[in-house]
């Protein structure tokens, strides 16, 4: 398998979850274990040897790579969750949506100043939720090393909510 | 380290959330490399040779060591999630809460007649979420070979919402 083979593990859904907009689903790429194991390899390959401290995954699909990716580089896995979630003292950032405005918090412990941290999410859209942890990690000292993510959908240029910092995709996607 | 060292990396928080209920905390394991290690290797040998096709892990902290166990099986993930979040068409299990009703998705094409399921969650405290992950994997046809939990919470007798079923959980709390 080559990472060019993983766009055909995705399921393309029209008008999901509103009209005009085609969801890419990736619950076909992990229930197949050829292109999961192909992904986690991939990402393992990538980021073994550069000393990560913590991974920083997003919820909820960010957990499900996050958590295999945590364990192959035998390091710490923080999650990054919606209000409420989290039972500890926490550090939270607010982003807008298209319409309204979502927030993320992180447990203020769980990155110490100085330590190097991997970001993951599955999609990189417009960039708020990645934009978000990127503030809350380095609001606790933490230098981001990379954030890698599965989908990039390059049309809404979510890059440019992410200034100055290394990001890897997987897939990429020029239109809807 | 030895699976008796793990209550000892899980976090107590009184009162979270509600007054009188000890929240445990698994961030403060999966933060843990050595803990969370530990965690996922021990699952990995006690399924490694069970001949297993799909690991149905549960939203959203099952997302994290279903993620990576699914990882280490070499076998497909399923998510089970809330109701809005699956894109496909989906099969729904609804069950009570202390006070109210929640419901749990799985994609329907996701497991097919025959095939052998553990499935996985980080709580098995009244046994509601479980229960009706039970119900959605058999109604698929799938085969229950063991619902694997991090943290049980025996007082609160959840292994009484799954007859027959074969559990198995990592750490006991008898009380709160």
């Amino acid at each position: 398998m080559k990472i060019e083979d993983l766009k055909g593990r995705i399921r393309n859904i029209p008008d999901f979850p509103i009209k005009g907009v085609i969801f890419r689903d990736i619950s076909t790429l992990i229930h197949d274990p050829e292109a999961y194991r192909f992904t986690i390899n991939h990402l393992h390959e990538r980021y073994k040897d550069k000393d990560l401290d913590l991974l920083v995954g997003i919820e909820s699909r960010g957990f499900i790579f996050g958590g295999a990716l945590a364990d192959r580089l035998k390091i710490g896995f923080v999650p990054a969750r919606k209000p409420g979630k989290l039972p500890w003292e926490t550090v939270e950032e607010s982003y807008d949506l298209e319409y309204g405005k979502a927030t993320l918090q992180i447990h203020a412990d769980a990155i110490k100043k100085g330590q190097r941290v991997l970001i993951l999410d599955d999609l990189l859209a417009t960039g708020g939720t990645l934009g978000a942890t990127v503030k809350l990690v380095e609001r606790l000292g933490g230098i981001i090393d990379e954030i890698a993510i599965i989908i990039e959908l390059t049309f809404l240029n979510g890059r440019s909510k992410l200034p100055g910092k290394n990001i890897y995709s997987l897939v990429r996607y020029d239109s809807e």
